[in-house]
């Protein structure tokens, strides 16, 4: 056993307990509170597990799917969540998460670092079918508690639109596309009950 | 598509947001409140992936271990968290888990619901390589809170033992038996400081 090694190991398990202090705008079934990254990430490793049968590709890898999903998110620790609908948080999302990135994943021993950086980055850039399932998930899990909470999250936004809302979700269509159906007729019921603007 | 097959895994998913709402014993690093089962499941399968190396053999297939652990605090949906050194608690812990296992898990399509039952199973049995190495991962994950929180779940306990706390996390020994004689150590400097008794 290599102690140097493993210390590392170990303050960076202790530093990414921050995970479940960062808030999301979702509530979470019910509406008592807000989400955090940890619950995040935990509730769309199980869907990743549970829904892998309507992934696009037999070849999908649900291994490293799950790797992806259980570390997506650990820049916001030091980079915050980024509310997808909002345009100036988005706009330097990117050089705020490269930041973090930078800053998170070397307290890691070398090739764990490269090994969650890469992971991360694949993660991001969307170009590989684990990522493609992967994002899809990562759309889906705050829908459903959107869902849940009859469209809460949009409640938050002046004159939000369907369309706004469909290209958010459009992921899914890649990576889920079997599912893709029953979403839209869910985001549908939510514009008959005009809780959403058509 | 199946729509019948996705109405239950969709219910499930749903259901089991409420893992985000089971409050357990210990704290997160910093001691500002009580972790959750859903917190402690994503810190849990991180886990599994980062000290993999240290496994008791190259057989342990991290899928199978990262899938358990996801899912083997579901239970306490219904059945509520059983503070491991709560002997009243832990009388009935096995009936009160079953019967939620009964009523949790047949939510999800046949062949979900077999696969998870089982997984739940083989942790909750420990005769496997595989949730052996989940169990130390279960042990290890709250100790670390403790020890980043100077013993807090100790001193919720009028006088605990370091003999009691070795036992607790003696699974370790068998799941991670190269980290074994760090964490010994780790216990002992908690009865160098007072904070825990020999």
């Amino acid at each position: 056993m290599n102690a140097e090694r493993f210390q590392k190991q170990l303050e960076f398990i202790l530093e990414i307990d921050k995970m479940k202090t960062v808030l999301r705008q979702s509530l979470i079934c019910g509406k008592t509170r807000q989400e955090n990254d940890a619950e995040h990430s935990w509730h769309m490793a199980v869907m990743a597990v549970l829904l892998y049968e309507y992934a696009p590709s037999k070849d999908v890898n649900l291994l490293r799917v799950i790797k992806m999903i259980l570390i997506h998110d650990l820049v916001e620790i030091y980079a915050g969540d980024t509310f997808c609908f909002d345009k100036k948080g988005n706009e330097d999302k990117e050089l705020r998460e490269k930041a973090a990135a930078d800053q998170l994943f070397p307290m890691l021993p070398e090739d764990q670092a490269s090994e969650f950086r890469a992971l991360w980055e694949e993660f991001d850039t969307m170009q590989t079918i684990d990522s493609i399932y992967a994002a899809a998930i990562d759309r889906l899990q705050p829908f459903l508690l959107n869902y849940c909470n009859d469209g809460y999250t949009w409640s938050l936004l002046d004159d939000i639109t369907s369309k706004e809302v469909f290209e958010r979700l459009g992921k899914i269509k890649y990576g889920l596309p079997e599912l893709w159906p029953v979403i839209v007729q869910m985001v549908e019921s939510f514009i008959e009950k005009g809780i959403l603007k058509k």
